[in-house]
């Protein structure tokens, strides 16, 4: 199940077998049921998860307790509550199963470590954040200058495994529209 | 004037002399007069620009002319169409002077080639890269759930100095309202 950290890391930098054994050393395995929180608002966030399989969605409660979701996270893809995480502040999203899922969780000391031990994957996670940099921004923009329906149409180029595999509730939820509405944009 | 650049970077990374001189010795200073383009829409993209003085606005033109400003920068501030600049693809978007503007410019060849030479650069990178991803990513929480007054009063909190510089109309068009609004907003 970790080949797919390998396979996922090696699209931008190569490992020996060595060099891979030192990486995988610094995950931990974790398993989680659908409906389980791996950060809820609030708390502490322990770790940055890679996803080896199922569904994570990343919540935002606002002051009215209406939910956003934020993101969404599916197999070979990064989670977490990032600003907590890097500057080890309390949760302001939750991150909740959609699906039974199974992650690799690493601690910001051990990131650290990695890097240290390994300098090659600064570079892995620096594409890594520089893609998620650009997304967010081609995110911004869409949402300035793009009608929910080209919006939705943008996510079904983009990504459609994961417009196929999430429930219309929580796609029209993302998109910020009723499910009513959204029912009325789908092909 | 690099002075700043070198006080920049070591907030993140300390540099001696020698370390400094060869990671200034990748960058090349620019002038710009207000109303110059250092990026235009559907050109390539040379260089990734760090502000020694001045002021900027990112603008994305969508389908129907209208101009939507992305964000600015200012002193100590990095900008490009960095999707554009990364991918060394075609711009989408136009990089503008609101004043007369001083940059230090780095190629994406430069850029690969001083990581080489000072590998902690790859941290100082990796770090703006994070905190970009993040205040992108609260901006879009933000959009999701705040009113433009509330969205108005995070931006003068965060960059007090920004929204004093900022002309009333470019505040506007990055709010997303039109001048009136704005005007209405404004304590």
């Amino acid at each position: 199940m970790q080949d797919l950290l390998r396979i996922h890391i090696e699209k931008i930098v190569p490992l020996s077998d060595e060099e891979f054994a030192v990486v995988s050393s610094y995950f931990t395995p974790k398993k989680y049921k659908k409906h389980q929180f791996l950060i809820q608002e609030g708390e502490a966030v322990a770790y940055n998860y890679f996803v080896l399989k199922g569904l994570l969605k990343l919540v935002y409660t606002d002051d009215t307790d209406k939910s956003h979701i934020v993101g969404f996270a599916m197999e070979d893809w990064w989670e977490s509550d990032f600003r907590a995480f890097y500057t080890q502040s309390k949760a302001t999203m939750s991150l909740e199963c959609v699906e039974d899922t199974e992650v690799l969780c690493l601690t910001l000391e051990d990131y650290r470590k990695l890097c240290n031990a390994i300098p090659k994957m600064e570079r892995f996670f620096l594409e890594k954040a520089y893609f998620g940099f650009i997304a967010a921004q081609q995110r911004i923009i869409s949402t300035m200058t793009s009608s929910t329906k080209e919006r939705y149409t943008q996510l079904l180029e983009q990504h459609p495994a994961l417009v196929q595999r999430v429930p219309k509730s929580l796609l029209a939820a993302y998109l910020g529209v009723s499910r009513e509405t959204l029912s009325r944009l789908s092909p």
